[in-house]
């Protein structure tokens, strides 16, 4: 490869922290959160809260500057602790400068995978992709021409299980924060598939994907994004199939970024997306 | 009410005719078609065809115009069940300058009513709403304002059937060319309303509509027009049932209109839309 | 006109108050502001807000519940200047059971105004149309048939500035609280229509409509929303001109709403809108 | 890099014939073309016209399958020249077994590269990128793993018509049936970021980017394709310029699509896309 020059420099993102709170709900806890940021000189970058009427619960984001911020990194987290335990909730801490180590999970299928390999693509939200973990050697070469680590795990029913373990280990061993099943929308893409003789046998007019949760049971995890796109009796089934990866792919882009940047928050089967 | 002027005059619409026809896919049927439209002096304004290749079927629409036709009306009908016959399907033949009477069934609820009441709202494609029906007074004093005749039929379990042969018998006195469940949306949004519990259980991002064809089980017939629109953790229900109105009444729009423009073309359970 | 039942019973609007400030960008305002809502036993209903780094403003939006609020609504007005004066921008207050009183200013096509004057339209969001002021007698009818005051001011160059000075003693005489120029957006058709031979010039696919607040250069002012509708070589100029009108009610209802809950903030020529 | 199996074979294109015409109006076109496929045998798959009644022009596109005409290839274009120079316009013919050739101009981003080198994305078109050529080596790297030829050709003030010249020798050398200036598309980004100012001045609520035939002027070609994204007070300059590279791409991809289709249609300066 001959030498290149990286076209910009990324202007260094200013270090931030974000808290994410689910609780009961209670009066007082949006000015008892931003009063303990100001008592120590932080500037507080966005507030965003929800309260769940039917479930009687609070759910806030809050994220603030610590370049003024008068508390060491080390204090900050017991001190959150102190304020939010007797809430009765659960918090997330998250630090922006601290990069988030994404792994992926492919299989043969790679139009998922490259909106994410991207260079650029998710180091704007201060993250890379750490690793690639797949049950085929067929992207080895898409994955590695990135300079990122591929794996490949052959999965059979007498080795699942460990497999599965030596999947975890290797997950744990790399310090992953995110595991984004781009596999996972690929068996979205054959139940879409399976279900275009349907979908033609009413005419349909729009086809859609969805980007959520994992959950032991295929497609019933909480939401983070949808998106549809228009189509008509002129699009052959090879024409939905593209167009379905095409709508797949920014789906599955925009739910990994919202996840990245601590936007969204689940609770029992729901979510809440702070946008 | 005060004397009124007409805010503009729609330009007169140029007579076509219009061919819809669905049959056995075989070779030549455009071309013998086009050809017999210029034989007699008619100048093709669209010619739209589409093969169900699962099916083996041809679907197609053919609107010439009828100034130089050479054909006089009387005689167009017996030759185009000349050439339509044998290639063994049904073909409906429309005439543009002939007004489309439409009758809307309605409920309680007024959103998709008043878009097709709108004076202009059919007009410019030659409809008009004759009559409303409805099971309730409510809306009756909406309709007559506009000076259309509402019809109530209060239907129980013991009247039902002599109420629908009476509804029937209306329908056929009155010439009525398409029935509008506007009605029937009612119950759709019922049925979308139930829905919202199970929809906010996990947090959806989309709403949307669906308008298609009546059939007796409810929300199966073929599909006409669909739309979707973004709601978020933010939405109460309240703002899901009035964004659902919304996108229900553009929805029921669209499909009426590209009904009335003899667009639509049903075969099996599912609709070719030719736009 | 016959007894009609009321489909449905709007809930009562719980009373709450909304903040809008704009002001120098400076540490610890919201959590001020929080602080003042809560120490008086205020539940916060929605805390948004937004920093312009290039201006060095805050512009931020509260919303609180008045059941157990302690301060007085007499109170409450001197108790925000005292917080609120000393941050050296401008605020607005408003208490959401103070029902909201808008004209609209119509000329002689009704398809913005229609959307706003249906029954529940705006009532759910605690306004009401209370009267319509035209320079036409065209939309009469239709205005009194909801029980609206039609206002008629003929303008001719002659008698302009009497004729306005006498619409502005109106609304002032009526409390009017926003003036929605559906006019206006008439004005902006005229030069959407005389944009048409342009945009047909080029074969445009997208043609869209803009909300604006009013200054006096047309289609200049600070811009609340803007959506867009595909068009494609198909459409007649008639078309267009009946898509044009769907999105521009579509979009001027939006705006309408949003701003109608004290959404939107203006400063300089731009707005913030807290959705 | 290791062994890699191909995910999918794509079914082989079946060959048929593309003609697109623009000519004067005048009565029978359509049933003279489609005569002639029939004829000889063919099976038509798609007719699509239009009529500019201001300019008096007919614009059309017919495909018809090869397997059973009974015109040899060598035979068709003298009998369509035959049939159509009558008509007084002009034509193309399009063979889709013939793969087309497709050099791409790229500067430094790659956004807009990245979708069309994908492996599949032309191909299902029967196309390839032939060759990519830039004013730069930073791309090299990226191009050349996808085993596509990289030519830089530096343009100075001093060599920039011997350069041109250059180009255009390699162009025509390799049988380049298209040029995609994705570099065009980084000019308009330009503009685009030199357009965020005054576009946050009135708090802009879409962006949008145009897709469009090259002219000697900037901006000023035939539209191909349009879209728009929406976007909020609460997109940084980052923001704005990361969602406008997402719709630039997709909007580019459409189009090269379209045209590689052949359903792109230009006269004067405007276009028809027969979709």
């Amino acid at each position: 490869m001959a030498a290149t020059t990286k076209p910009s420099t990324p202007t260094p993102l200013p270090s931030t922290v974000t808290l994410l709170i689910v609780c009961p709900d209670q009066v007082g806890i949006v000015a008892s959160l931003t009063s303990f940021v100001v008592k120590y000189g932080g500037n507080l970058r966005d507030v965003d809260f929800h309260t769940d009427h039917e479930e009687g619960l609070f759910l806030g984001r809050l994220e603030w500057g610590l370049d003024k911020f008068t508390l060491s990194r080390s204090d900050i987290r017991p001190a959150i602790d102190g304020l939010c335990s007797p809430l009765g909730g659960r918090y997330e801490l998250h630090f922006s400068d601290q990069k988030q180590r994404v792994a992926l999970f492919v299989s043969l299928q790679d139009h998922c995978m490259l909106d994410l390999l991207w260079r650029d693509r998710l180091s704007d939200v201060n993250a890379e992709v750490a690793l690639v973990i797949s049950n085929h050697e067929t992207l080895r070469g898409e994955v590695e021409h990135y300079g990122i680590p591929f794996h490949v795990f052959k999965i059979t029913k007498a080795n699942k299980y460990e497999q599965e373990q030596a999947e975890l280990a290797l997950l744990k061993e790399q310090k992953i924060d995110l595991v984004v099943m781009a596999k996972y929308m690929q068996i979205i893409s054959d139940s879409f598939l399976r279900s275009f003789p349907n979908a033609h046998a009413r005419g349909v007019k729009l086809i859609g994907a969805t980007a959520h949760f994992a959950t032991p049971e295929l497609d019933a995890g909480p939401i983070i994004e949808q998106e549809v796109v228009r189509v008509s009796h002129r699009d052959t089934v090879d024409d939905l199939v593209r167009k379905g990866k095409d709508v797949e792919r920014v789906v599955l882009g925009r739910a990994v970024r919202l996840h990245l940047l601590h936007r969204v928050l689940t609770y029992g089967n729901k979510t809440v997306v702070f946008e």
